[in-house]
């Protein structure tokens, strides 16, 4: 077990319970509240890394698993590591792993050791421990690992989940012994599904082992929003003061402010990429999808109050007709918007927060944002 | 008739047949011998205009054909034209329409007046005449507007041949008088097949109608590349020395030198837009697929030679494995530096002129680029 020393988290603000921080990585700083893009294949889809720094993200989320299967986290490691590989030199957050690996249904089975599983790629039988999801983050250059867990689907039975919370605990335990000191930082993640005493236990049980940060797992895999709200209204208020929280997989703009009210201080979700390419932007005034006709003539930009360099220089009639045509730079002007749009909203909570103006913003938002329905 | 008053094109120096010269537009200079990525529907596929300035780009090709039926050139010109409409504030040239029209077959019916054809699209019905081709031009705000012609394909009967470039001609004449004062340049263009009387026929035609430069079509056609550089031998320096001098649809960087080398001053082709997309990559030793094997553990640039931002930054390995899995992002990275290539193969060429040493590049060039069998 070794010791990640160029890790911190400093509470500059607290508004209500959401809270302004400064995370410092062995790459750099991380202003917080934040919002981390998905890079699945060592590529945020359709961007370049000096694209993301100009849309202001500051640290990006590495998926483990994808990277293991294709082209391998050794080569990866051969080739200088995932920063080099893809040409980004901020901070790198790594999942396990186990999220796509528990997503493989029939084609996975747990055991107290780790879980065996076939690869979706070629049906090839894979193996991951504890042990090994760290060492392949440590492979990777991850500087901020995050530990092995299961994570239950939803819903699921209170005995089931309280067994795979347990199973998660002692796995924590071994991430955190595993870790070698070429190692980032290292999180552990809550579980327990929507059994708020078992989301407790999971706590407890993790700031006893003791990590750098702390990730509510287990939610946005299908339950309705109002139990995800109910989770957050107590979790994330119980986790160490200075420590990182992190909601994993979350969420639309709505969740985020929710879920930074609450106390959360870290989110990444493939919505602003993901939606981006079926055409689903992100505005000031509510979702708008630019494949409808209306669109067609529309000299505006896709967001008025955007100062992104698609809203600057490109219509949404121009946007339409790439993106009806399938045209790579549709998804690629999307994307950035998409992007943008996230990360402005985290800046602008984090100065409302800074200002003590957090629950004034707020309520301006749900005012102003329609809801999704989602 | 109007005449384009904006235009000029000045020859600066000649070094044997080949010429670096400075074009006049009325939205800026192009120094030539220059290369025109191929802007399809409104993009250069997967770059941006700023990305293209970057690498080079100086003056784009837009397809008439395709923005004519979608979006419609009505709607380009009612959000303010094509430079608008893309981002682009440079030239562009824009192709009559034709070539994509006569690539058709059996969907289009030429007749003295004009052609009637279906759309690839919805199969609806539509018509381009000399007038008409001018016009849609003109609404897109093109800087270069190329005539109607008609394009025989290879082989072709010598009578085909001649009726279809008298045919041309009197559409030459027509596009001339159907100009207006809103419209940019006019280029006609030399056809006549692989026939040097009807060649010399067709330009002496031009010649005495009047254009503000000429281009040659019908080739790069499906012929031995024998055939185009016989007709490259004599055409060209049949030309008005002070006008430019356009080979439509050409092509490799060797057809390049060698076009150049017989006196042409303007190019476009797909290639290294197309190519890119296909994982083939233009590179000072040849050509390479990225897609094989041989580069999944490569840590070197795509092209120790080149100075984009592709080889900069990326390896290799980092390519290879983003076409692999399909990644956005490979073929931005592809595309950027296969024009990057093109355009820097382009003012290295000028250079030589310049510095009256193009006769030892030529040399050089085809001694170290290894030939493709093209």
């Amino acid at each position: 077990m070794a010791e990640e020393k160029g890790f911190s988290f400093q509470l500059e603000q607290q508004a209500g319970k959401a809270r302004a921080g400064r995370m410092v990585t062995r790459r750099g700083v991380v202003e917080t509240p934040v919002f981390m893009p998905v890079g699945t294949r060592g590529t945020v889809k359709a961007m370049t890394t000096p694209e993301l720094r100009q849309v202001g993200t500051s640290i990006l989320l590495g998926n483990t698993y994808h990277l293991h299967l294709r082209p391998g986290h050794e080569l990866v490691e051969q080739l200088g590591g995932l920063h080099r590989f893809m040409n980004w030199s901020g901070p790198i957050l790594t999942d396990s792993g186990g999220f796509q690996v528990f997503s493989l249904g029939k084609l996975r089975k747990i055991k107290e050791d780790g879980v065996t599983f076939r690869s979706h790629i070629d049906g090839a039988a894979c193996y991951l421990s504890p042990e090994s999801a760290v060492a392949i983050q440590e492979s990777l250059g991850s500087d901020i690992m995050m530990q092995l867990d299961e994570c239950p689907p939803y819903p699921a039975e209170r005995e089931y989940v309280a067994n795979s919370m347990q199973l998660s605990l002692r796995w924590a335990a071994r991430c955190k012994e595993a870790r070698t000191a070429k190692g980032g930082a290292l999180f552990g993640i809550v579980q327990g599904g929507m059994y708020e005493d078992l989301r407790l236990a999971s706590a407890e049980g993790l700031m006893d082992i003791g990590f750098d940060g702390y990730a509510i797992g287990g939610l946005s895999v299908g339950e309705p929003k109002v139990l995800m709200n109910q989770v957050l209204s107590y979790l994330p208020a119980r986790l160490p003061e200075n420590a990182p929280r992190y909601l994993m997989g979350v969420g639309t703009p709505e969740d985020l402010v929710t879920a930074v009210a609450a106390g959360v201080d870290m989110f990444d979700c493939v919505m602003p990429t993901r939606n981006a390419r079926n055409g689903q932007l992100f505005t000031h005034t509510g979702k708008i999808n630019i494949k409808q006709a209306r669109y067609r003539q529309d000299d505006g930009p896709l967001d008025a109050q955007c100062g992104c360099e698609t809203c600057a220089h490109y219509s949404r009639a121009y946007v339409h007709h790439l993106f009806r045509n399938g045209e790579i730079l549709g998804h690629r002007l999307m994307t950035l918007h998409n992007l943008a749009y996230y990360h402005h909203l985290m800046a602008t909570m984090r100065q409302a927060i800074l200002e003590q103006r957090f629950e004034e913003f707020a309520r301006e938002f749900f005012a102003s944002y329609p809801s999704s329905g989602e």
